[in-house]
């Protein structure tokens, strides 16, 4: 196949050194980062052709290598400019963009992870939304689930990591009650995060989100850093499954879709029942956030 | 490529309906089975050409299946034929044979597990032993790690799946102190399983085993059973790590090896630091057993 003949539409992958399009991008089944599950990786978005706090990401995704015992013989300008080559073969104005790096396979026989060549792969492909800017008008439907989230005790959960069954299973609980997504909790049944997001909730004038036993996202940091700059006091401490029954509003965040109202736990309405006003004001700000010079970084898609 | 020119001597696979030269099956980068974990899978061995209880796996494959709420369009005589097909054209005596089921992936744009095609991947290549002949002859030095196994309250154990960090990371410990493997502890401190393995230990007239938090292994159930054979009493309950330290012996078990006995603990010997009888002779059992009808399927080389 030549390159002319590739369809770089449904996004591009950077795989041994090559991009090409994602639906050609495969890993070994050999490899422990699908074997075990023995990998780190890192999700950024471009809106409207600029990439969203790369940096940021990107210090991010190698500091999860590093506690991993994983690395790549790419330092950060280079996966930067290979992300940078994936979105503009994409063509893509607004892209998930995602970063990874897998143990790899060990010798033939061996089971010594230190014997692995580490891999790095990347793949741009259209943005992906939690939820839809349609859903996200009405809200969304949450449920809070009794599975409790992997144990910062067995699995350091600031490291972005593919250990999602407990959080795939929540789902399947949101679906089995009419809801769309779910949150699970920590031993002492505190809420701690949902597949893919961080959580929030809004009571009087405050801001109030778990400080642990979750991913420390980059669109939660930007929500702490947004309300800072407002009228609201941000608190970043354990928060009790009650609390979110009874906020005033809640919202949940990722880079999959930014911040997006819930208007429903469990069945039951938060507040009157519609996406409240500091999550569409917090919202507001962080769509506009991505036009500050500060936050973006250009995409040259030489057009 | 052609037939002719694939090499099968490292092991065959399994993918999309056709048998490969394993080095060539490969998973997509978007398939939830890598991006989430969303998998599970199981590992049975063939020794001397038979395949040794190969129902008990696949049973246990199935059950896991359907917690997971995974499904794939082939039953459980489907799947044996093509683990025989795929190990009679390796032309292994002695093979590793896994077999996996993963979630797939959802339409574009789309973040719900429901929508995917399960996907169903075998692959048998030479037998993999967690320590080889030689290192069994004088044991394994083993540390019992501070990191918890991921809690039955988050993932169910005993579906298995590759939520491996926690294990993989205890490795890395095991390493940094001298050692070859490690074990990792339970919410109370006791022990429940190691990176592929079981745990056992032998005090007196007692085998001891954990009961809960981790998988239950075919080579676990099959020590069970030989010990109830025995003179020795089984009991299957929480294990204390000091029980471990002044244990008479300690042995793992695991279908990539079988029966392994552990001479050293954190650095320190296990009675008199060689493998010990009641171990030698479980394990010379479990062997002999592979010869028996009961447990093995003969493979048919064709030749």
């Amino acid at each position: 196949m030549t390159t002319e003949d590739n369809d770089f539409s449904n996004g591009t992958a950077y795989v041994d050194g090559q991009i090409v399009p994602v639906s050609e991008a495969k890993i070994s089944v050999l490899d422990w980062g699908f074997l075990h599950s023995d990998a780190t990786y890192d999700v950024v978005h471009v809106w409207e052709g600029n990439f969203f706090r790369l940096d940021d990401h990107i210090d991010r995704f190698f500091n999860g290598m590093d506690k991993f015992h994983l690395s790549i013989s790419y330092g950060k300008d280079e996966v930067k400019s290979i992300l940078i080559d994936c979105v503009r073969k994409s063509k893509l104005r607004d892209a998930y963009v995602e970063i990874i790096c897998t143990r790899g396979m060990p010798k033939p026989g061996s089971r010594d992870p230190r014997n692995c060549t580490n891999r790095f792969i990347a793949f741009a492909i259209p943005f992906v939304w939690i939820a839809c800017p349609e859903k996200q008008a009405e809200g969304l439907s949450l449920v809070i689930s009794d599975i409790q989230r992997i144990s910062p005790l067995a699995v350091d959960p600031t490291i972005k990591n593919y250990h999602w069954l407990d959080l795939v299973m929540a789902l399947f609980q949101a679906y089995d009650q009419g809801s769309e997504t779910a949150v699970v909790v920590d031993g002492a049944g505190n809420i701690v995060e949902g597949p893919g997001f961080n959580f929030f909730v809004v009571k009087g004038n405050t801001i109030v989100t778990p400080d642990r036993g979750m991913l420390e996202g980059i669109t939660r940091k930007t929500v702490i850093e947004l309300v800072s700059a407002n009228s609201h006091e941000m608190q970043q401490r354990p928060l009790a499954a009650e609390e979110a029954r009874s906020a005033d509003e809640v919202f949940i965040t990722s880079t999959a879709g930014g911040i997006m109202p819930v208007t429903k736990i469990d069945g039951k309405k938060i507040g009157d029942g519609l996406p409240g006003p500091v999550t569409m004001k917090l919202r507001a700000s962080y769509w506009k956030l991505h036009r500050n010079e500060a936050y973006r970084l250009a995409i040259d898609y030489g057009q």
